[in-house]
């Protein structure tokens, strides 16, 4: 194998093993078992463990970060959950790592990693922004969309501790939470009434927005 | 001064430095030059600057704690608007501090530093229980509250970046935001449904929860 070649495997099979079981508990002699390789090896490729980390950590980032892409097509409730789906199989193929990560610690708090952990955070900010048309977001629409992607994270973290409700539920609870986060944020401010309507504008009458409208109807009456 | 008054003379010298910019910046040398002692003292109390600096957090944690506590009387919007408003001033009071912390990284993320932050969301966590009568909370409670949570500290942390919004207006925005989440699961879930009915049923007509009501009614309209 070529140098890169051998650097990508070694990512590959360093990112399996981090994705299963926490970080702190995997040693550079399981990878190097793992991948069929000697320890010195290993580290001919990475000083550390804590840099083969960081490696792996970068491509499960980028791979989160292009789940997001989603195209701008049709009501936006519908492009929502579907990201949340995809969000959803992420955390649930990389569980321990993912909550490991998130829950931070010495093993995974450096620099490196946090800057990883925003840049994925951007993105998907990012990509909020531009399904919403909007280029230049006023501070109440960030607030929104930036808690919204931090209830995602809290609520992806709760999930995977004991898993006691089921995924389907809580990808369109998500949605719904954007929904209800906008709508409380639009019950104070105009501009955010007036994004509010351009939202649901367009959701269909059997989409999940109109579906949640017609149980909180229901619900207060 | 005695050993113990010593110890925590630099305590509240440390957090009082610690709050104002992000510990990473913060050294022995100006900790020892705020309390007046030399560095070696300094030293003869507290063997580095990551164990003063988790004394210093276990403080800043308890005082936050204790923020929490409020009465059980009166209708639940309003309670838990005081709480925020005892949050924020919280948070005012230690900006940098808590942002540096919230966001992670080499010099703050330290088991130990991570046991105080879950012991402050635990305690975050119970009260809020203990104010809405429950016991034991069935999951789909547990993931409102303690997902709320993670969005009063997101909602914090972004306000702290640039301070665009008025704090006052996320205080309520905050209390509107737990009332809406817990309606979105209510809609999809009859013992929260429950639980909704009983949390709002006393209510004032003037309260927050009224009034994000009335205009969510004004807006649907």
């Amino acid at each position: 194998m070529g140098v890169e070649e051998r650097r990508q495997q070694l990512i590959g099979v360093a990112l399996d093993l981090f994705s299963r079981r926490s970080p702190d508990e995997v040693s550079i002699d399981e990878i190097a078992t793992a991948a069929g390789i000697s320890r010195p090896l290993v580290y001919h490729y990475f000083p550390g463990k804590l840099s083969l980390y960081e490696a792996a950590l970068k491509r499960a980032s980028e791979d989160l970060a292009n789940r997001f892409a989603e195209p701008q097509e049709g009501p936006l409730g519908a492009r929502l959950l579907r990201v949340m789906r995809r969000f959803f199989d992420f955390v649930d193929e990389h569980g321990p790592g993912f909550a490991a990560l998130m829950r931070g610690g010495p093993a995974v708090g450096s620099s490196a990693t946090n800057a990883l952990i925003d840049a994925v955070r951007q993105a998907a900010y990012e990509q909020m922004l531009s399904h919403l048309g909007i280029v230049e977001a006023p501070p109440r629409l960030e607030l929104v969309v930036r808690s919204w992607i931090s209830l995602a994270e809290s609520t992806a973290l709760i999930w995977l501790n004991g898993r006691r409700v089921p995924r389907a539920e809580l990808e369109i609870q998500l949605v719904h939470d954007f929904a209800a986060l906008a709508a409380v944020s639009a019950a104070y401010d105009e501009d955010m009434a007036a994004l509010l309507k351009k939202m649901v504008k367009d959701e269909p009458t059997d989409g999940p927005l109109a579906d949640l409208l017609g149980r909180l109807i229901a619900l207060g009456s």
